[in-house]
Order: structure tokens, then sequence, then C-alpha cells
């Protein structure tokens, strides 16, 4: 197993036992390690960065020339990353890290035997200068912007490593990689890009491909010759953690075709095989991912993520992250609670309120109609928590978009929804997600529920799988090559599409014929 | 010619109108650039560095997406040197650099058209650190030594080039490459590598082939991105500069064997042609590069570089360097004076003064005889200029070590004086010093003079032909690859060699046909 993971990997652990100089072989010392690695390997040439290379005499001497080398394949070539003494432990690690734009996870990964030692999840700093991405973006431009961007992220990852390493008693040497995955602009600030002109038409990033490059360029605190590898973009809006999903999802290696979506503010939805990928962004509005105006919260403890309305009853049996008191609602939570409001009857196909079956929850506050979802005394904060009639109708937006979305790329790639064999969905939404509540609402295809996958922090799974494989680091700029990248235009037609998709679950109810109402008289 | 040079050059500049970013085609801005070259030569890959990759995008829209991208050949790989706008002229030059242990020659030259446009050469300022090479070593070892040798050679480069762009109104930034040849130690030096091995056992350098690195990496003041090629060496005792002087002789393209010398303290000798060759290097003591104690001096202004001694009226006639009042003699002039005082039969074949044939020019001083070779009034020292008889002594040492040297690589290597076609003297020693002179007392075999060339500064011009042309870059690894180098046991046979080489021209009369005393009764 050990063995086996190290072959496969694209950072690599070698012993050597090197000849030291003499008379007879007066090979210089740097030359000398370099052949010994090409002996020792199917590695043809190991690039060692110039600074490194002034330390090898030394080290090798100090090491009596029986060293671990760990090399990685860069871009173009293979180079050195590490040097150890060949005694005593020298077990090498990785992080994979997932960049997201409101929350960074960590994962320490020991590189030889595969092993995820530990994991971390923390606010991204970078909120405070701007909690979504066009915020950072015009923070970026103003003077210095860009810096205290990148640096703030950096001083908090160095950190974060910091805690894990020392909770493991390593040092923060024997850390030889990083593999990450953000969406582009992400992307962009961890390294320092300029992201400009990202959310200016027509859209570009400054870079697609990053070139790996070693820690010492960011300033991370871990070896300073270790590769830090960035996951690609397609796009402006289809960045390196789509891309790292669709590796964890393993769609592309197979024949039958597939959807992933990730829901955000904007919806990322790629459809494809192991022959063809499409994927395109839309927006989907804030709805799904907490932004409803009064109640609506991220994904989180004390979030409403589970909702279930007792049919005899008409009581609300609510579940929260982490069973703490309810302080709000999620995105998942939302669509619940939408659901089974209209397989109650209490509100109707267009999501309004239907007074006689909602009673006394019903409420009207500044001539606008609200359900009382949890009454103060029940609440985190003391203040009642209810739904309006102007949330319902976000909540229908949102998924009449991605609906929409949906029906427009199999309309493109000509595919019937019926062929779709897995329904990827990432990310915490995907996680608390019910499909049974998301058919009902009309929001996905009435498919199978066994079809519905949820993936996780799938973006996590994919730096995972890049970091400790070569065929996987080589498959992300396959897909990323393949993915042909549609821009959805909002023309007559998609507003036609969308118009329909605005009903409950559908104006076209035949497309649902799983979503029942119930039969309450 | 300027295309020609450029197709056959490793920094090559492409003039590249690249499609502006649209909404049908967002290639990132780095890609899009990397894409454009790719497009437009056969280089299939080229590397942007990082920090250099994150000003790509504000070039590429100041430049209208209209650019000329210099690009070139490093150790693994294409890499960018620079970018620059398509319209006006934006000429790109590069430093051939002779890296001397006393001298530094430095060449400015336009790389589309091979034209060498400006000429430096002096002193090397790390003098003031250490005369030769064992104490810069010893030096580099004290604490900051090191840093200090190398910052005083790239702060006086940077003066140096600074003074020469300037003279022709240039850019520092479109200098985009530098190619530098030097000894082992100099090469180690001006990277900033440690020496310390160089010059204890078994003798081995840090490194002997250097990765093209960019200039900024070594604070070098021109084009941050711009190559810096180091000529590599082959071992602690054969440097670059031996190297770039085989490349510049051209004796590895000829079928017959030729001989390089370069003499020095260290006589640096290489037998071969173009199936094989083979280097040594031997003491041949100080004699030859002006270490004669009293009135020796390096070649320079008021060097006595060649004499003359009338038979008639025995007459002196003198040639200094400059036609400056005599200061001293070079090696040159050395080899002049004695081969002339023996074939007068001023001194005999021991090399001891005869004085009946030297009359009052002869006398002792502190019991050693010495030669007055220029009257105090004469000189411009304002003191009489003597060659004592333990100077002859040690002039007839260096030849001897140098005839030895030479006689030894021949057996070794199986090659009959006779056969040799060419016989090249590297350096400003080879310039001067006439061979006939040098063959009268028996320090080169007795051939045709016209089989004796002089190679001047071998060193430039080897470096020259490797930053304008990649198939000289790639010879120069070649010759490394494939020279054999014989360490010189200075074992009993050797000693013989050199006892019967201790006479002059030789022991043995029969080897020297051509050398005939005057007949002067």
């Amino acid at each position: 197993m050990k063995k086996e993971t190290q072959e496969k990997g694209w950072i690599r652990r070698i012993p050597l036992h090197i000849a030291p100089p003499s008379l007879k072989d007066n090979t210089a010392d740097v030359d000398r390690l370099a052949k010994a690695i090409k002996r020792a390997t199917d590695i043809r040439d190991v690039a060692i960065d110039f600074f490194f290379a002034k330390k090898i005499p030394s080290l090798l001497r100090e090491y009596k020339y029986r060293v671990q080398a760990v090399v990685y394949e860069g871009s173009l070539s293979w180079h050195l990353a590490g040097l150890y003494p060949l005694d005593g432990d020298h077990s090498i690690y990785g992080i994979a890290a997932d960049l997201g734009t409101s929350t960074i996870a960590l994962r320490l990964i020991d590189l030889t035997t595969g092993e995820v030692k530990d994991e971390t999840t923390f606010l991204n700093p970078q909120i405070e200068m701007g909690q979504d991405i066009l915020t950072r973006i015009h923070f970026a431009s103003q003077d210095g912007g860009l810096q205290m961007l990148q640096a703030v992220l950096i001083d908090r990852l160095n950190k974060e490593i910091g805690r894990v390493t020392e909770r493991h008693g390593m040092e923060p040497d024997s850390l030889v990689g990083i593999c990450a995955a953000g969406n582009t602009t992400m992307s962009h600030l961890f390294l320092g890009l300029d992201p400009y002109w990202i959310c200016r038409e027509p859209y570009i990033p400054s870079i697609n491909r990053f070139d790996v490059i070693f820690a010492a360029r960011l300033g991370l605190s871990i070896h300073p010759y270790a590769p830090v590898l960035v996951m690609p973009n397609v796009g402006s809006y289809f960045g390196g953690d789509l891309i790292a999903g669709i590796l964890a999802s393993g769609m592309t290696r197979r024949a039958e075709t597939s959807f992933l979506v990730d829901v955000g503010t904007n919806a990322e939805v790629v459809i494809g095989n192991r022959d063809w990928l499409v994927g395109c962004a839309g927006a989907a509005g804030p709805a799904l991912e907490g932004g409803v105006t009064r109640m609506g919260m991220m994904a989180g403890p004390g979030a409403i993520n589970k909702v279930l309305l007792d049919p005899d009853s008409g009581r609300l049996h609510l579940e929260t992250i982490g069973r703490k008191p309810p302080m709000g609602i999620c995105g998942s939570g939302l669509i619940d609670l939408v659901a089974q409001l209209f397989l109650a009857g209490m509100i109707d196909f267009r999501g309004e309120y239907v007074e006689s079956r909602c009673g006394s929850r019903l409420r009207e506050i500044d001539g606008i109609k609200h359900f009382i979802v949890v009454p103060s005394q029940d609440s985190a904060t003391g203040n009642e928590l209810t739904l309006s009639q102007k949330e319902i109708d976000s909540v229908i937006r949102s998924k009449a978009a991605m609906y929409t979305i949906l029906s427009t790329i199999t309309q493109m790639t000509n595919v019937s929804v019926k062929e779709i064999s897995q329904f990827y969905i990432a990310g915490t939404f995907g996680a608390y997600m019910d499909a049974r509540s998301a058919i009902d609402i009309g929001m996905i295809p009435d498919l199978s529920l066994d079809i519905y996958k949820p993936l996780g922090n799938s973006s996590l799974a994919g730096a995972t799988m890049a970091l400790l494989s070569r065929a996987a680091k080589e498959e992300i700029y396959n897909i990323r090559d393949r993915v042909t990248y549609v821009e959805l235009n909002v023309n007559q037609e998609f507003m036609t599409l969308f118009g329909a998709a605005k009903c409950i679950p559908h104006t076209d109810r035949s497309l649902f014929p799983s979503v029942k109402e119930w039969n309450l008289g």
C-alpha cells in the first residue's frame, strides 16, 4: 500500500545511498544528487531551484550522503522539494485546501499512506475586507488591497497549518506539498494575481492554468521548496473548485451521463461523461444560500436544515445543525419548508399563502403575510422566526432559475433528463438538501431519488485526490481542457422556460408525476 | 542575416499580434500569451516565472495585445524573458562576460544581428579580498565572506553594464541575456555558491552544470527575467573559461588533433578532436604570468612584451605594451629575453650566465648574478630593471613544466606531436607570446610556426558564441560531458621527463632541430 501510493504520486520520497565524492569520481555535489535521483527512478531530469542548490553541498555532507530526496512533478519537469537524512522517521505530509469564499477547509494528509491525519475548517479572513467575491475584487483594485487580501489569507493559513502540525508533533518542514482548490477569484487572491478583469467584460482571469510554484514564493510556512498546486480554472465563472468537484465525482470516468450541481448565489452546473463535458453558471439568486431576507442563514450551528410538517396536527418538526436552538434557516431547510407548505396546501401552486390552511400561524406584518416558523420563546434569538410571502417568492425564483438552467443545458446538449445516471449535488447544501423536497418544489427533475447524490465538500475531496495521485493531477488538466463552457443567454426562450418553472412544482404538471399533495380534504 | 541569427539563437524575439479577449474567446491573459507564442513558433511550452506572470495582464493591455515576446531556452524548457510593445525600436541585447580572476571583460552584443556594440575590461574587484583563487576561497569561508565576494562582483558588473548601456542610450531592460565564462571558483563566487570544497580533497565543486537562472535572482540590473547562462565546469581545476576556449577554438569540430593551452600559474592543457578530448592542469609556476620576483608584471601598459638582441651590437631592442616606458616584463617578454640570451650564448644550456658573453651588463647583487635589461635612466620606475640568475631558473622550471605536461599528455593519449594540426594558446599570454622564442627555450614542441595560433580572450569569444547560438550553447554541454580530465601524477617518470626538459632547449637536442644558436665565434 505504502509503495503503491508512492509510485502513483507526483510527490515522491526517494531513499538514496549516494557514493561520497572521491578522487576517482569528482562529480560536483548538486550534479551528484541529480544523478543519484536519475539512477534510482525513471525521472530523467530533476530541476533544483538555484537557492535550494546552494544548500545541497552542506546538507549532503551533514547527512553523510545518505539521504531521502523528495521530488515533485511540476508543470514542465520534476523538481527537488526536500532533502532529509536517510535514517530516522521522515514521513512526508501534504495539505489539501478548499479555499471557499466564506469557509476554508484544510486537510492534513500522509503522502506515503494517503491517510487523512487531520481536518480543520475556519472562516475566510478576507470576509473582513468583503463578504462576497465582487466586493473583494473591488477591494483588490484599491491601493495595496490585493496585497492585503493575499496577506491575511496566507497569514491565516500559516497559523492553521502551524496549529495542525503542532498538534501532531510534526516539523513544518515535513510538509512537502499543497494542493488548493478555489473559485477563480479565490485562486487569484491566494496567488496575489489581479482579479480586476474577472468581473468585467469579457470576463477573463489573469491565468487559468497556474504554474506549480514553491511554497516560499507565497510565504507559506511549510518546506520552502514544497510545491503549491492550484487547480486551474476554465474561466472567470468556472473555477478550480468545480474542476476538483468533477474529479471527485468520477463523472468523467463513466460512459453514462451525469449532472453535477454546485448551488450558491450562482448555480454552477456541469453535465457530461467520459466523452464530453459541458458547464455553465447562472444566477440562482441568494435564496438557496441562506440569503432570504429575514431568517435566512448559512448552513451552520443553529440553522434549521430539515423541516417536517405533521399532516395530522399541522405541527412543524424542525431539525437544526448541531441540535442547537434555531437561529435561522439555511437553504436545505427552506426547500423542505416550502415543499411541506405546498404539499399541505398552505401555499398554492403560485407559492401564495392559503389563509384558510395556515390559520393562526399566518400574520400580516407591514402589509405582508408572514408564516411563523418558530415562535419567539423557542428561538435562539428571542425573536420569532417567520417566512414572508416575499421570501417564498424569492425561493421560487431561485428554484425556477435552477430548473431552467438544468432544462436549458440538457436541451443544448441534446440529452434527455431520463438519461441522467447520477445527479451530484456539491457542498454543504448538497449534504443537507432533501431531494424529495427539491423535487416537490420543482427545483430538480423528477427522477428516482437514488440518482441524487450529495458530494459533500467535493472541492476538498478533489484537492485531496490531486495531491496524492499523479493520474488525478493529470486528470485535472484534462477536465479543464475538455470542459465546454457555455454562456447561458437569458433570451426570450430562457425567459419562457423560467416563467413556466415559477409554478410549484411546474406549469407542466406532467413533468412531476411523483409530487403528491396531501389529501387533507 | 537578422532572421538567421534569430532562428539559430536560444534567446529569441517573437513579434505577436494577439487577438484581444472577447466573449467568444475568454482565454486568460497569461494562457493567451503562452498560446500565441506556441502558435507563432515551434516552441511547445513556455514557462513564465510566476512573478512575471502577475504583470502580464496589465502589460498586454498597455500594449494593446500587440507585443514582442522575448523567450529563451533554459535547462529544461523555454521561458519568457521579456515583453515589449510591438511598435517602435525594441532591439534586444546581451552581455558576454569573461570572469577572470584578475581581469573581467564584458562585451555588449546585439542579439538580433550578432554585432558587437561595445567591449570593456576592468580589474576584478574581488582582488581587494584576495589576489588569488585560494585566498578568495579562504575569505569566502569567513562569516559573510562569500556574500561579500559575490556582492562586490555583482555591484561592479552592474556599474559597468550601466555605463555601457548609457553610452549607447539603451534601457537596461533591453538587455535580455548574459553568458558568463570563468574558472570554477569564479563561477561559484559569481553565483554565490560555496567554493569551500574546490580546493580540498577530493576537490569537488558545488555544481558543475549550472541552471540557467534569471537576472533578478542574482541582483543583476538588466531585464529581471533575462537568462544568466554560466559555462559549466568539468571539475575544480577545469572551468567554464576553458570550455568556452575549446568552443572558440573549433577544435572539437575538426578530425585532426589540436592542442589548446591556457598558461597561467596553472597550465591548463586540452588535446583532442571531434572524437575525443582529454584535459589536464598542472602547476607551471608563476614565472610565465609575470610572477618573477623583481621585474615581472602582468601583461599591461609598460610591460616589456618583446625583446630582440642585435647580434652585432649586442644591444637589446625592447617593445612595451602601449609603447610606454618600461616598468617590468611580462611572460612573453621573458620568454623572448631568455631565448635571445641563449641564442646569443649569454646563458648556456643550463640557463647560467656566461660572463664572457654578457660583459658589463652582468652585475652581482647580494651574491647573485643580475643581467641589466633596462638601465635606471630608461625605466619608468627610475630603477634599473634586471633579470637575476634565480629568475632565469624560475623561467626554466616553468618552461620545463609546460613541456613535460605536453609530453605527458601526448604520451597518455598516444598522440605523436607530429600529428598536432593546431596549437592554440589562449589569453593575453598567447596573444603576445612569440612561438619562435618559446621553441628556442624548449617550452613548446619544435613544430612549424604556423601551427601555433594565439586565441586571444577565448573565454570571452566562447561566451559570445554561446550567447548567440543555440547550437553553440548545446556544444558547451557536449564538450563538458566529453572531456576526460586526467590528474597529472607527479611520479618518477614525470620527474625524469621534467629533469630532461630543464635544459635549453632540451637534454635531447634532436627534439629541437630548428633551434640555431648564433654563430658569434
